[in-house]
C-alpha cells in the first residue's frame, strides 16, 4: 500500500516532507572504478576499450569491428516489423517538429551610444549520445537525444551501445538511422563516455555526452563533465498526477503504474481534491498490480515511495506540486490550463485526462528526458539548447566608445585593473587626438 | 618572452598542440577539506557558518549579524564617490538592456493531429550569488550576476560575500543595490556555498548558484550540484586577438594584458598574419610590463602561456581560433564581421579594433561570465537562461489521441512496458465504445 496523506491532518507538513525528502537511490561505490576505467582508456585506448568490453559484455571484438558496419546496420533494421517501423518513423517525425521550432534566432542591432550588440548561436560540433543495453534498452530514448543535436545542426553525431554477449537491439539501431546518427559504437558503460570524452583510435572524441545509464555511466559523465559538456545525470522517474473526483480511477491507475513499473526507486504521486476518490485509484492499481508484467517492479515502487495525498482545494495541490517540483505532471482537473498556469516547477505538464503520460514518452513530440529528483525547480528537459551555444556579439565605433568608454575607465580602476583602464584609454586618447 | 609560432613552421602542429593542453591550472587537495565544511554546515547550520567564518576569515559575528542590514548597506553605500555610482549605474542600465533581449517567448500550437503543444518559460524562484571577497572583489562581477537573474524574474536573490578581516568593499554592496538584490551575508568559502544549497537558521536556501570563487568555492558548487542548479566552474581567463598589420600595437598589447593581468594562470594569445607586426606587439608588452601596476602577474602569465602566431590567412587564424575556442575573441582585422562568421566556437567576439575586451568586462551589455578552458565548444556565457526554466506542455483531444496513440501503444510494447501501453489502450478503447 501506498502512504495515505491529508493536509488537514495534524502531522502532514512532516509527512509531506518525508516524501520529499525520501532517499530513492543507492549510490554504490562506483567511483573509484569509474576513475580507473577513465585513466586506463586516456592511457591505452582501443586496447582498453576492447578489454573492458570483453570483461564486461562477455565479448570479444577488434579494433575494427567497434563500430557497426553500415551492412550491419542495414541487416539489423531489416528484422524490424512494418508496425514498429511506422511508429518510430511517426515518433521521430512529430519529435522533430516540436524541437524544429526550439531554434532560437541570432540578433543584432544598434544601441542609442551606437554601438552594434548582438549574439549567434551556432551548434556543438560533435556530440555523443550514450543508449544503454541490456534490459532497460529503449529505441524511444535514441529519438529523443538523438533528434534534438541533428535539428540543432550537429555535423558528427556518434552513439554508443554495448551489446552484452553480442546482444544487438534491432530498433535501437533503426532509431539511430530514422535520426541521422552517423556513428554507431558496440561499446558501453564508463569506457564507452571515456572514449566519447578522450578518443581512442578508433572512436574521435566529441564535445559534448548526452543520454541516460546506470551508476558507472553516471559517475563517468560526472568526471568527463569540464573537459567536454553533459546534459543532467537523470534520477529515477516520477508522476504527479493531480485529479479531481471526475475521472476514471483506471486510467489513473495505468498512468500511476506507467512510472512505477520503470523502476523500484520510481515515484507515483497523486493528489486529489476527492478522499474517495484517491481510495479508489489506489484499488484500482491494487487491481492492475494482480496482473501487470511488471508488477514485480511497480508494486514496490509503490509501496515503497507512493502516495496518495487528499487536499482541499486546487491552489493547495499547486503549492504542493511546485514543491515536490515533479518530472512529469498530469492534471486531471476541468480546467486544467488554469491549473498549469500555477505549476511554476515542472518538467512536462500533460494536459487533461486524453493525455497519459506515456503518449510523451514516445510520440507527442516534447522531449522525454525531464528533470528528476526536485531539479525541475532550476533546470529544464533536453531540448535544442543543448546542443547549441551562444556567442556574444559587440563592436564599439569611436563615438560608441567616447560614449562608455570613460565609466568602463572608471570601473577598471575602482577594481584594480590597471591594463583594462588602459586598453580603453589608449583609444579615447587616440581619438581626442 | 612569450612563444612565437608560424603555421608554416614544421614543428607547428606539435606546438599549437601543446599550447591548447596546458594545464594552467593547479588541483589542490580541497575535495577532502570542502566535504568536511558542507557536512558541517548540514549538521549545525549557522553555528558552523559562525565558527568557520571565525576560522577563516577571523572574524566574529553572531547569527544575527551574518546579513547585512538595510542600514549598514545604506552608510557603505553612501561611501561610493558620484563617479563610481555613475560608472555602476551605466553599466547597470546597459547590462539590463542587452539580457532584457534574451527573455525566450512561450509558445503554444495546435499541430495537425488536433493536439496542443507548447512550452513554457518559468523563473526560478530563489538564487544565490556569490562574490569572491579580499583581492579579487569585482562590482562588476556581481552586476554580471545578479541582473540576469533579476531580468529573468527570480523573487529572491541573495548574495555571499566574505569580508575577511571585517573588510567591506562599499562598491559591491551598491552594486548588489543597483542590482535589486534581496539579501546580502558576510559569509565566504564553502561554508556560504554550503548554506546556500542547504540553508541554516539565518539562510534560506536557494535553487540554484552562481558567481566565481576559489578552488574552495569551486569544488563546494560541485558537490551540492544536484541538490541545487550552478553555472559553469570557470577557470583562468584568456583572450585572443586575430588581428592584421593595420593595427596599433600597442592597443593590442594592451588588451593581451588586460587578460593577463587578471591571473597568473590567464592565457594571451595573438594571432596575426604578418609577422613583423607580432614582433612589434610583443615589443609594446614588453613596454607596458616595464611599468603595469600588476606586472609581476601579467609578465609571468605572459612569460608561461602567452603566445604569438603567425599565419598565411584569416582562413587559417579562423581554424585555430575554433580550436582555441577561446572566452574572449578580437577581431582586429578590415572586415571584422566576414572573419567573426568563421569563427563559430568562442564565449563572447570583439569586433574591430575600437572594441576592446574591457569594454565587454563592464558596459559593453553582454555578460563577462564567459566559458573558458575550451567550453565554449559546448557552452555559453551566463546568461537569463541560466535563470529560467522550460516547462514542455501537450494537451491531446480525443481525436488527437486517436491519431498517434496507437503507434505510441505500439513502441510502448516494443520496450516491454506494458503499463505505459495499457495507460494509451484503456482511453482509445474507451473513445471505441
Amino acid at each position: 500500500m501506498p502512504q495515505f496523506l491529508n493536509s488537514q491532518d495534524a502531522d502532514f507538513e512532516a509527512r509531506f516532507a518525508g516524501l520529499l525528502s525520501m532517499k530513492r537511490e543507492d549510490s554504490p561505490e562506483v567511483d573509484d572504478i569509474v576513475a580507473g576505467i577513465i585513466a586506463d582508456v586516456r592511457a591505452r585506448g582501443d586496447a582498453a576499450v576492447l578489454a573492458l568490453t570483453a570483461k564486461f559484455d562477455r565479448l570479444e571484438l577488434t579494433a575494427d569491428r567497434l563500430r557497426f558496419s553500415e551492412s550491419e546496420i542495414a541487416a539489423e533494421c531489416a528484422k524490424v516489423a512494418g508496425a514498429d517501423r511506422e511508429a518510430l518513423e511517426l515518433a521521430a517525425a512529430r519529435i522533430r517538429a516540436y524541437h524544429e521550432k526550439q531554434l532560437p534566432a541570432d540578433a543584432m542591432w544598434t544601441d542609442d551610444s551606437g554601438a552594434d550588440l548582438g549574439w549567434r548561436w551556432t551548434p556543438v560540433s560533435a556530440a555523443g549520445l550514450y543508449v544503454p543495453g541490456g534490459l532497460a534498452t529503449y529505441p524511444s530514448s535514441v529519438l529523443m537525444n538523438a533528434i534534438p543535436a541533428k535539428v540543432a545542426g550537429v555535423e558528427r553525431l556518434a552513439i554508443t551501445v554495448p551489446t552484452p554477449d553480442g546482444q544487438v537491439n534491432p530498433l535501437v539501431l533503426l532509431a539511430a538511422k530514422i535520426a541521422g546518427v552517423d556513428e554507431i559504437y558496440r561499446v558501453g558503460g564508463a569506457q564507452a563516455i571515456a572514449a566519447l570524452a578522450y578518443g581512442t583510435e578508433s572512436i574521435q572524441p566529441v564535445d559534448k555526452i548526452t543520454g541516460p545509464g546506470n551508476a558507472f555511466v553516471a559517475a563517468a559523465k560526472r568526471r568527463v563533465f569540464g573537459k567536454v559538456g553533459i546534459d543532467m545525470i537523470a534520477g529515477p522517474s516520477e508522476i504527479l498526477v493531480i485529479a479531481d473526483a471526475d475521472n476514471n480511477p483506471d486510467w489513473l491507475a495505468l498512468d500511476l503504474m506507467s512510472q512505477a513499473e520503470h523502476d523500484e526507486s520510481a515515484q507515483s504521486l497523486l493528489i486529489t481534491t476527492d478522499e474517495g476518490f484517491g481510495r479508489a485509484v489506489a484499488d484500482a492499481v491494487d487491481a492492475r498490480l494482480q496482473t501487470l508484467e511488471r508488477r514485480a517492479i511497480a508494486g514496490a515502487s509503490w509501496r515503497d515511495f507512493g502516495a496518495v495525498i487528499t487536499v482541499r482545494d486546487l491552489d493547495e495541490a499547486a503549492a504542493l506540486s511546485n514543491r515536490i517540483a515533479p518530472e512529469h505532471l498530469e492534471l486531471c482537473v476541468a480546467d486544467p490550463d488554469a491549473l498549469g498556469q500555477k505549476c511554476t516547477h515542472a518538467g512536462a505538464i500533460f494536459l487533461g485526462q486524453f493525455t497519459p503520460e506515456a503518449i510523451g514518452d514516445y510520440v507527442g513530440g516534447p522531449n522525454h528526458v525531464l528533470p528528476t529528483a526536485r531539479s525541475a525547480r532550476f533546470s529544464s528537459g533536453l531540448s535544442v539548447m543543448d546542443f547549441i551555444k551562444r556567442t556574444t556579439l559587440a563592436r564599439m565605433t569611436p563615438a560608441a566608445l567616447a560614449a562608455i568608454g570613460p565609466a568602463a575607465e572608471t570601473l577598471a580602476i575602482s577594481e584594480s585593473l590597471e591594463a583594462h583602464g588602459l586598453s580603453v584609454r589608449a583609444r579615447l586618447d587616440a581619438l581626442n587626438e
